[in-house]
């Protein structure tokens, strides 16, 4: 490690959700994407701090976004990045999810990257292998780095979130994106809404530090962020699948429906985008969209979060 | 940018074709690609010229041999590379080619190799990205790398290329790889003969300053060079295909053709080759063969075009 | 090449299997592979000895294991390291197996490690290329750098080989695993026994240096090592195809059966394993089992070869 932290040290080992993490975790985290922001931006954006860490992406669902993202973090912090997309096929035939981990943990990574269709996988790999684990999607459970790198995103362009009302609209149901956006945006203060048909919205919303909303005229009226959510009919076998055309009429994000929220109001999306079903075109390409904003602040997320799970200082590590 | 570089700058941000490349242009980047083969055949085959670069190769059509190349030239330029293969299924339900490039644009490449289907791909890429950008291939337009490489080749073996008659043998309708060098090889002066059925002749072929013949034992005779290309039959949907034994008898280079060339003409082949039909085994691993050559100039080739775009003394630059 | 060997220069240019070497070969390969697993168990897990070296892993057979542990081991000696998997699929229409390689070799690669479904492929290689070669399995005939890590694995835990009983038990027939431990374990000196049904034993077995048993009771008396091998019934179309629950009773390894096994004796398997078929979940877990303790060792033999062979003290190299 040649170029010590200027960062306080990060108190956790993984990070397998944004569930338990504090306001000062979350803005330690914010501060360190902040300054990686800015190395990304730099002709040479590339430091040494995770040189000789070896990264281990083990993607059990296709991802070229976020596994692009953890893969340029990790080379831009100088660390040894190695991609294991696992095909469904050879999941079948081959070995448990325990197995492949266990075999990977004793190539003595230092940190694995996990993305797999259960919920709570990542913190049952957390509890086998011997290095740090991040999990990039677990199901409809969390996808942490997600909800930080949008944090980040709105931190940015609005300030302090604490003074700020969110709006998350769509397929809430089927969403870990929605889910670990509500919880870091409770955390940091935020006012957060849900706008979503009833059928689109998991049981337990109730429970949850959110105010609920069945229609875009009525959710959206003075928000300062709209965050669409992708439209997952591919996860809606058998049950209701709303049709597209009527979707967008009531839930897609376009001019009309985009003006009843604050002047300036940012419009995000996760992607990837189905344009004309959720989102308009014209909202996706429009001025108040930082959908490609919130692409480069993924980098940066997972090269802050990486770097502080890795600190040298933290105690303890692998015997 | 620790070994500032003994070339000239080259005037332009991306590669997109040979056309609009003037011969001090070619001849530029010919010369530095001259090095990159004497840095190539060290151990230590590794500069650092590139370092904390982002390269993307985004291939929308398989391609091990050309991919590769890019690869290993990045990597020794000491840029990292990331790899993006994307499946033509992956591409049905996903994004569209803008949406994917402008995502990845927004992880801040510096370059982005783009392969694609389509004509005018990879020009389309450059006006919305902020990075350079390659062409490795846009459906049947361009292919310039590989008529660097070829140059290079013979400029190697045989010197000044205005000297010598250069003929292009066999399916030059569906080949990007015989338009780039029709065009390099007139910019730099040479003689170009075209040979091949009039059914595997684009339109046009007559506009273009070359001499077309549709008889190997007409063309070939006095030539310098012989440049086969490969038989896309995969492209012949419905259309005219040539059964392979008469396509070898009367357009396949064997030893009675290759004999009515000049002697010691220089034998060359894009690949992969599809050997009994094109190109006779004993051609292609024969004496006059300069195929292996090819690729190793590939790599060099590659390794001199993305040093110059990305020249630090180049004015601009994304913001 | 900044650090310079602390070992005895290697007398071979490739590795092609265990037959050929001699016991001062393997002890060295061994020796050095103890260094490599001192350096993998630093949180810098790197050199720069290969830096500027370009390895290619041409794996013609899916492997998700060997593959990884090559990758890793070719960055930690900080070398360039690219793979080339290819699905049989491409094989089909596109290049021979030697064109492939001469592709490759042109790229000037300095190691080529190579997986493919025939027997002598790695050899048939290693007369064409001008770099070293390492066979990372070919067909039913060798895989040295497995029988290299079980070796490292037993001499780590048990010390000098030459005292000890080793079962090699199951499908002995379909594996090169089996075949590349008995000859490094004969050159070792250790006693080496093969417990197989005599349908999964190869014709030829009789004139190795081994004893055989057709029951695991038997065979495994007073044993120091257990070598489990995964049953490959993927390779046995048509022939006989042991029912799953008849196999795990007579050649399984259990509780009751390792119990007659020497105090102490290690369980080994190369993985992937079929729980509940050669192996019961209780002893893959157990105290005796080694099979982590294999993988890590993996990495770090493979590490040892690689740096063996590219030695800089070597004479030659290619031309």
């Amino acid at each position: 490690m040649s170029e010590p932290s200027i960062f306080p040290p990060y108190p956790h080992r993984h990070l397998l959700g944004i569930q338990n993490l504090s306001p000062v975790d979350l803005n330690l985290l914010l501060d360190r994407a902040d300054a990686a922001v800015a190395l990304s931006r730099q002709p040479e954006k590339k430091t040494s701090t995770l040189r000789g860490r070896t990264q281990i992406n083990l993607f059990y669902e296709a991802s070229t976004r976020t596994q692009s993202s953890f893969e340029l973090a990790g080379k831009r912090l100088g660390a040894d990045v190695m991609n294991m997309s696992v095909a469904s096929s050879s999941v079948k035939k081959g070995e448990t999810l325990i197995d492949t981990a266990m075999t990977l943990n004793a190539m003595r990574p230092d940190i694995l990257i996990i993305r797999h269709a259960m919920a709570g996988a990542a913190a049952l790999l957390a509890q086998k292998v011997g290095c740090s684990v991040v999990n990039a999607g677990d199901g409809a459970h969390e996808h942490p780095t997600q909800a930080l790198l949008d944090a980040l995103t709105i931190r940015r362009a609005k300030g302090d979130l604490s003074r700020l009302t969110i709006a998350i609209c769509g397929d809430v149901l089927h969403s870990r994106v929605a889910r670990s956006n509500i919880l870091l945006l409770n955390t940091l203060g935020a006012r957060v809404r849900v706008i979503a048909p009833s059928t689109l919205l998991p049981t337990g919303i109730h429970e949850m530090s959110v105010e609920v909303f069945n229609r875009m005229e009525e959710g959206l009226r003075g928000v300062d962020v709209v965050m669409m959510l992708r439209l997952q009919r591919e996860r809606m076998a058998g049950a209701f699948v709303p049709s597209v055309r009527e979707y967008f009429h009531l839930f897609g994000l376009d001019t009309r429906k985009l003006a009843l929220a604050k002047e300036g109001a940012l419009v995000m999306h996760p992607g990837p985008m189905n344009r004309g079903v959720e989102i308009a075109s014209e909202i996706a390409d429009g001025p108040q969209s930082v959908i490609q904003e919130q692409v480069e602040m993924g980098v940066a997320v997972r090269m802050a979060v990486m770097e502080a799970l890795l600190d040298p200082r933290k105690s303890g590590g692998r015997a």
